[in-house]
């Protein structure tokens, strides 16, 4: 049957992370390699109290198919929401997605031919990586360090350039938690502004800030070439996967086609329960409250990472969001770790899946929202002993 | 913007048939012109019961992240319900999708390249003419009949095709409403076995049987070439978004790889409160009433056709689903009788959008599952008005 598919899906291999998960299954393992939610913050009762009132008032309407654009309100609340951040988006600038992966596809779909130019940062989102090369895009990636993007390898990779499009996640970056600061946004808008490339910011993480000032979207900078994508997952719920894309009003047109044609519409129930549970309750007061456990659960890593690390190993401080950037001594490969990791009953995701093409890194992420604190503690001492094992030698 | 686009979503004009709907929003206007389920014959409290069980029982865990397969428990009450119909399916063959619509898009993403050839039924369904639209697919139509398909016609398009998809739907087919005889189902898997050509058995209605034995599939005739599309949308739930494809290990490990890089994975927490449903309700009860009040508005359906159309009009007698295909004289195209019937505050979706390339045509689709029956006598007499108007000159 080999002879049978298409190109496009001939060149994705299976996923990295989910051969690497498979070793993790069991249960003794403190993983640190998930990218998940903490499950304790879900407002499950209010999500509940939600449902039924939603079924209570519109038990029939909230069954039926709906428009492929999504629930007018709730991308009116979307609006809003970008309006309270100083933000310009139309209503009709939103389309609901199933999370913001779906954003991702339709973009390559509504954009990508086979082998167009798509700059991406390095280390960068593996969903995101995934999502274009099944469209075959050509990747072109430019670094990114503790200030956001390499400025000068920007420009050089905009010479001569016809990327169509440039993917960022400017706030808590997954993998490496970083964010761009104002004057890198300011200096990434500069560099595209002369060009027709679109810029798609996806900010999944950009309200879970525990420290440091709010930043400039690109958005305000960039507004005609800047592409939005946003989610419920790590503010409400994963489960629901309702997330939206931010597109100008010509390539909209273009996404709710390709919507249409992949799946009709998201999740209408879904988008009429959260809907529900936005206009009765408080979000930022929800959001703040996983603020305040996250920002513990990084400290407490970090604080142990200092305690039991050994030297040479570095990291990147994370002002938000669930990852955590670790840099191992060159000489040492962040595989050859995570084998040792495994026998130690401790897991993460080595920096490999997160670069387009470079393998062997002495990079790695951990991941610290779904890991309660006693757990991190002894995580990382495990993890501590492995390095001090493989370096002090 | 327009020089961005990529050829495969440039070649896909917006949907013929959101254009004519737009013209049928008018409240006033007896619309047969939708594809929707009855709403009153939701599931509501049974649903509202399932979520507050679910909720109660595991309410965190049905809001967090899952795997790109979907829900275990519900793909096995998937496969049991195909082994009950004697057809042999197993679990690690079934993918969740976000209805079958979705499954129609990873079909396309996996298996065609640009200009690859599709066999399609010809009238046949727009959502999946739309799908492989979109991946360039080059479209070869069989013309099908209150019999099934046209096997000569079947057996002069596969001399010396690659087609590496042909498309069904074998039961109450949308838009024309026939099933495929048993008869005409083993001519055509015969046809295929000597081929590469993978059959798709898109099976959304097949439950609805309200006359007539239940046939044979296809998976059963023709077992290692057959996928299966399947969904809850017209037997349960259409706002869930819930389908499934069922498909040979080889193709459906490509089909994870592309779901997984296209959205992760479908809405978990409405997997679980299906799948609480279907354990505490009885499915096969509830599909009975469905099948009772659709019958009983075909029936009505019927009896106003033959008393309010011209004799020249002629229409196929479905046993089950939801259409009821009807043709002209040839002199008469469906369109211009769709300008008329619009003033005459009555709607239907003209037969030219279900064939690949012909205009013009004299057929057209009424939808009788969503009307009531004294609605649909008046829209069939508005209609029948329209019909003699243009007719009887």
């Amino acid at each position: 049957m080999n002879e049978l598919f298409s190109n496009r899906i001939s060149s994705v291999p299976p996923s990295f992370i989910r051969e690497i998960l498979k070793v993790a299954v069991d249960p003794q393992i403190i993983s640190f390699a998930g990218g998940l939610p903490n499950r304790d913050l879900f407002p499950v009762e209010a999500l509940q109290k939600a449902t039924n009132d939603i079924f209570n008032d519109d038990g029939k309407d909230i069954l039926q198919y709906t428009g492929t654009e999504g629930y007018l309100p709730l991308r009116e609340m979307i609006a809003a929401d970008y309006k309270r951040k100083g933000i310009d988006v139309q209503v009709d600038e939103i389309l609901i997605t199933n999370g913001s992966q779906q954003g991702l596809d339709l973009l390559g779909k509504v954009l990508i031919n086979e082998g167009d130019e798509v700059l991406i940062e390095e280390p960068g989102y593996l969903g995101a990586i995934q999502a274009f090369e099944v469209y075959l895009a050509k990747f072109n990636s430019v670094a990114v360090g503790q200030e956001g993007m390499d400025i000068p390898a920007l420009k050089e990779a905009l010479i001569g350039s016809k990327a169509k499009l440039m993917y960022t996640v400017p706030n808590f970056q997954n993998p490496s938690g970083i964010s761009y600061t104002n004057e890198n946004r300011q200096a990434v808008a500069d560099c595209l502004r002369e060009t027709t490339t679109l810029l798609i910011e996806d900010n999944p993480y950009g309200d879970l800030r525990f420290a440091g000032e709010e930043k400039t979207s690109f958005k305000s900078l960039l507004p005609e070439q800047t592409i939005l994508l946003g989610s419920f997952s790590k503010i409400v719920v994963p489960s629901f996967r309702l997330g939206w894309i931010v597109a100008p009003k010509v390539l909209m047109e273009k996404l709710v086609i390709a919507k249409q044609a992949g799946d009709l519409h998201s999740n209408y129930f879904c988008q009429r329960v959260l809907h529900r549970f936005l206009l009765d309750n408080d979000l930022q007061a929800h959001i703040k409250k996983i603020i305040h456990v996250y920002g513990k659960q990084k400290l407490v890593m970090e604080n142990a990472i200092k305690r039991c690390f050994p030297e040479q190993v570095t990291y990147l401080n994370p002002e938000g969001g669930m990852f955590l950037w670790v840099t191992l001594p060159d000489s040492l490969a962040a595989m050859d770790v995570f084998d040792k990791a495994i026998e130690q009953k401790v897991a993460f995701v080595p920096g490999d899946p997160f670069y387009v093409t470079k393998r062997g890194m002495n990079t790695l992420r951990l991941n610290f929202s779904s890991v309660d604190p006693e757990v991190i503690e002894e995580g990382i001492t495990r993890l501590g002993k492995v390095l001090h094992d493989l370096l002090d030698k």
